[in-house]
């Protein structure tokens, strides 16, 4: 607890903290979690969870007996937010709320900490397999949610008819997911869900999908940056109804089968022979993933079902809307959760590099899940990772300095009654003010420049005299002596 | 997994409902959790963790076999924020980012996770008594963090040499404390941190109390409402000088005596004299701490006490920023938290009806327990609880129903495509759009006033042969044919 450290201390633990900075100087932004609900090959970090860390025992070293340096980096696999990356992270979210405003959703928000009961589901997804759970000190499971969908369709069963139909939702909340960490993954991320409860038609999804798209165009992302996939789940239960495979196993034929491309075709093909699925199924269902074509679809299915005219419909609105050039049909587009039950959709960067950027569907059954009435819904999540990564890769990240209006320097200490008065005037009238003392001539000024000050407020015993102080304007290099009352 | 939910299920989930929708109408926002860091009779809840849950075995009887009924709340003692509430949510946030951005503060932020280390102190304080601690799965101690400044700290080690001091940093997160739930308690609360790293004056403090007194002004709250009482932890530091007290006792005699006014004098007194304090010290502490003169604490210390000038020093500026009638010096104020070190504040409802706003103070040694250098820092917590209450006493909760611009409503299932281009042009111009399908006219007028929207586009099909759409300005009841092209 000693206030004074000691030399040695000093000395030893500077390189350490040098080396930190260093290696925090790559945003966290840009090596970051996934799109929609977490997917395996997501949560990379290059940055902050890397960095080396001392041993306790080189730390015990380091400061001497006594107090040892604690471990400075946030939990495995989590980021902090310094100024700059939280500059980024409130330019992204506040552009995901815009959105929202446009199409008229409302905000909600819900526990970080939610029941495992909430999460837990039989189908073998990934995001029920890596639960970041725990017991609590009264016996209850609880977890960090993987996903805010459940906690979502929670408070719509819990309003119940005290809301009106249709409901249109948003939020942005971090989720978790607990893995064994291998060097450069994330446990942790944020999520933009938009989700509408009420609408039957595919309308629901023609609106999710230009919410997204007006978010890519804000950000200047075109169509020939980014695309976005198309299928629905009902090619695969038209399918699975052709080899008369119980329904049953629709959602484990869906969980297995969105792995394909991230796990070899004969572990899919093992997978699906386990549940009970023919191998004439497994064939058939496979070719018809590799369609990408709407009218190749139709020739197979038939233009009487439902996953073909839903699909017609999301196009022929698409043109209406003018997003037309945005969207494919992609067959292979499953999406990993489990309660999806008809139209899915992603979002992928045309060059092929990243991972998907956001992803999301139909869900008319969730409710019925958590024994309520089923209410037909859809929605998507839209994570802060790959986004950021091509922003950066494409030359779209903005310039976010600190911007601050007015430094209010007192010349000599027995101003510094006059300072807070000037600082405070200032400050009334809503102009963002640093109050500096202490320092040199010579540090303000590059300290005014760091911060991206637009007046430099002098106040000198000379000036003070007359009732003035001596502004300098930074941009323009002009200075004035301005009389107090005039300072605006 | 049925679509279609029995009859039984129906009738018998409806009434469970009904009481949750109307359980929740008083807004969580209204009995909320405390101010600066926890206070022990603080996290009162009338609202949603009070609402009768049914058991599992009520649950599964009311939706039959197969299914039954999830828990629809969130865990004990936490919140969801349904619009209303994210409303005022957003609301608060704002002006605490406001006034945070007037003193040129940054935004920063840190994982809700960390490591339990990170909080474990051993001077007796309730925050560190009631940790929501876990062990994870790879056998880590981590915790839901119960106060973000520990936190802030890390960061700041770790930064090390690469930030320019001093350092102004805010942010707004989510803090946890687990305890024994008795009925009306909270888990959860929000808080505002604004923190100063790097400058030993009391400037530092007379910035951050001209925060507080800036968001207070902003919100309608006047110095008649709401007071700010001082003191200086350094008042009982020199009290144990008289007395002989060893050095290392401070911070303990600190966390006892601030409990006074909770707990009865006769269990401070045992307290202290248990740790080794004479009857006579005690004595002395507990007459220092009545006083509510600043000239009085001069006449018992002398004018050459640290703690007086200090105080004297804080006095002096207030006058100068304008906010000196919302301070007052009393010795009580002593602040529950182990690490402080010099002036201690908090704000306070004149009435004296509610638990304390917010509280800060000053933290010279709290980077030296994390074994690095010290660094002087003085920082206040500003919860989200008490602040709403004291609002909505005063009449001063603002108005913050759902705005849209335009609801876009096809009197003709053909028209959704021509809809969805109306719709789509409106939004592209930033205009906030709902687009309304299958429902009737009246439930659509029902609609817009709900919403709170400025205008009805009607999209007709006689209108539509001319180009044009039928636009209802709702505010004055207006109505007139627009050619598409001319719809702005």
């Amino acid at each position: 607890m000693s206030a004074v450290p000691s030399l040695r201390h000093l000395l030893l633990l500077r390189p350490r903290l040098r080396f930190i900075a260093l290696s925090t100087s790559s945003s966290p932004f840009l090596s970051y979690a996934p799109s929609h609900h977490f997917s395996p090959s997501s949560l990379r970090v290059l940055s902050s969870s890397s960095s080396p860390t001392l041993t306790q025992e080189e730390a015990d070293e380091a400061v001497g007996k006594g107090s040892s340096l604690i471990d400075v980096n946030p939990p495995r696999g989590t980021r902090d937010f310094p100024p700059d990356d939280m500059r980024l992270r409130n330019w992204l979210f506040q552009n995901f709320r815009e959105v929202s405003r446009i199409l008229s959703f409302e905000e909600v928000d819900f526990p970080v900490l939610e029941s495992e009961a909430l999460f837990i589901r039989k189908a073998g997804e990934e995001i029920t397999q890596q639960l970041y759970n725990f017991e609590d000190k009264g016996g209850r499971r609880v977890v960090l949610r993987p996903e805010i969908t459940p906690s979502l369709a929670r408070l719509v069963i819990k309003q119940g008819k005290s809301v009106s139909l249709p409901l249109k939702w948003f939020t942005i909340g971090q989720c978790w997911r607990y893995e064994r960490m291998t060097r450069g993954r994330r446990r942790e991320h944020y999520q933009w869900n938009m989700d509408i409860f009420g609408v039957s038609k595919v309308r629901g999804e023609a609106e999710l999908i230009q919410a997204i798209v007006l978010l890519f165009e804000r950000l200047g992302i075109n169509s020939s940056d980014v695309g976005i996939r198309v299928s629905s789940r009902k090619v695969l239960q038209a399918v699975l109804q052709m080899y008369a495979i119980p329904d049953n196993l629709f959602t484990q034929v869906c969980v297995i089968v969105d792995k394909l491309g991230k796990i070899t075709r004969e572990e899919i093909e093992k997978e699906l022979l386990s549940l009970g699925v023919s191998i004439q199924a497994v064939n058939g269902i496979i070719e018809v993933l590799s369609l990408k074509s709407l009218s190749k679809l139709e020739e197979v299915l038939g233009s009487e079902e439902e996953a073909v005219s839903e699909l017609k419909k999301l196009f022929s609105l698409a043109e209406s809307y003018g997003y037309a050039d945005w969207i494919c049909f992609d067959a292979s587009v499953v999406r990993g959760l489990a309660y999806y039950t008809g139209i899915v959709f992603e979002a992928f960067d045309r060059e092929g590099k990243l991972r998907a950027i956001c992803g999301g569907g139909r869900y008319d059954r969730l409710l019925s899940t958590f024994g309520s009435e089923d209410i037909p819904a859809c929605g998507f999540g839209f994570g802060d990772a790959v986004i950021v990564e091509l922003l950066k890769d494409k030359g779209l990240l903005p310039d976010l300095a600190h911007r601050v209006d007015d430094i209010v320097f007192p010349l000599d200490e027995v101003l510094d009654g006059t300072a807070s008065r000037i600082a405070s005037s200032l400050r009334k009238k809503g102009r963002s003010v640093d109050l500096v003392e202490d320092k040199r001539l010579k540090w303000v000024f590059k300290h005014a420049e760091r911060i991206g000050a637009s007046r430099l407020i002098l106040v000198g015993n000379s000036e003070w005299e007359r009732g003035a102080v001596r502004v300098k304007n930074l941009s323009t290099r002009e200075e004035f002596e301005v009389k107090i009352d005039e300072l605006v």
